[in-house]
């Protein structure tokens, strides 16, 4: 079995943002020399998700709008000494609903995905340096 | 390693359906061979999600009405130039909350399920043929 | 290929609670001697979650606060036939929402994970003891 890993750094100036990241994911598939598996692409930080879909920047102006209404910022309470922060909340609530992680079939050396299937990263507390992992395990 | 890999096909002719495909994967399974290992089931379409839950009609009755209550269709601007089409943008809304694959752990050649665990389809933009992907890898 | 499978008991008192079950993982995973592979973590029961977050208690008070607004006990309706139970529906769907399963990478022999990433066991219909699902592939 080979087994292969890399980290993939993303930089988002704005708090929140939609990466399509199929490119270096193919990449690393390349890299690794895996011709049948499984490949995991997950966020390291609990803040930010990895999801697959449609590259349409028309979709994505609705995320935001709706994620905003299903997962708003959380003002905090002065009373309440067990404060996290009042915009990190909602990005953690986001990045659930998005989700952390996908695993994606590899087949022939490829990525095996629907016609619009794209891996994208959703950033949503940016402003920083973030860990994308990408393993990939297989023959 | 051993590797499996099928399509299955769906056609919902209703817009919106959940369809219980624990037999075709079941049957996949025992086509592959494989023992011990990770069965990935996952939607090949950005409009169609796969999941697991109980096989239970009062509860897809509620998933309908849930649905279309956190992920409602998205009424199009007619001044904008970048709409994808109003009752698209619901379909990959719901797809989101409900997950676009499944990880399923395969042991002594089985589905390695709890006693309510069944793998459901779920369409949200049907009337056409749809693709949903089995990829199996173990000894 | 090396395969490892382990069940994770757990009995919550009250109806709904979030488990840290990181050290039970990493126990599975010192147990399984896979050094390069996946880690597979679920709920095999369709009314608890599986998921990644960070481990802060501020966090959890207001998950239960969102999930109750997002997914809301639904009243039955005494002249529907096909009612499942009304404080089941909604254990359902809170568990959609936070997600069955985990899938994380192995590398050297440890969870390859981010700073503050832990797995927790979200429990939705708790006073019962209920099982969680361990499978490890690599080498």
């Amino acid at each position: 079995m080979k087994s292969y890993r890399k980290e993939l750094w993303l930089e988002v100036p704005t708090r929140r943002a939609f990466v399509n990241i199929t490119p270096q994911v193919e990449e690393s598939l390349r890299e690794s020399g895996v011709k049948e598996g499984f490949a995991l692409v997950n966020s390291t930080h609990v803040t930010a998700a990895v999801f697959i879909d449609d590259d349409e920047t028309g979709l994505y102006r609705h995320y935001e709008k709706w994620l905003e209404h299903l997962a708003p910022v959380v003002p905090t309470d002065p009373n309440d000494d067990d404060v996290i922060g009042e915009d990190i909340i909602d990005a953690h609530m986001k990045r659930l609903l998005m989700g952390r992680e996908v695993v994606v079939a590899v087949t022939d050396g490829r990525l095996d995905f629907g016609h619009w299937e794209n891996i994208f990263y959703g950033e949503f507390d940016g402003g920083r340096k973030k860990r994308v992992l990408v393993k990939i395990i297989g023959e």
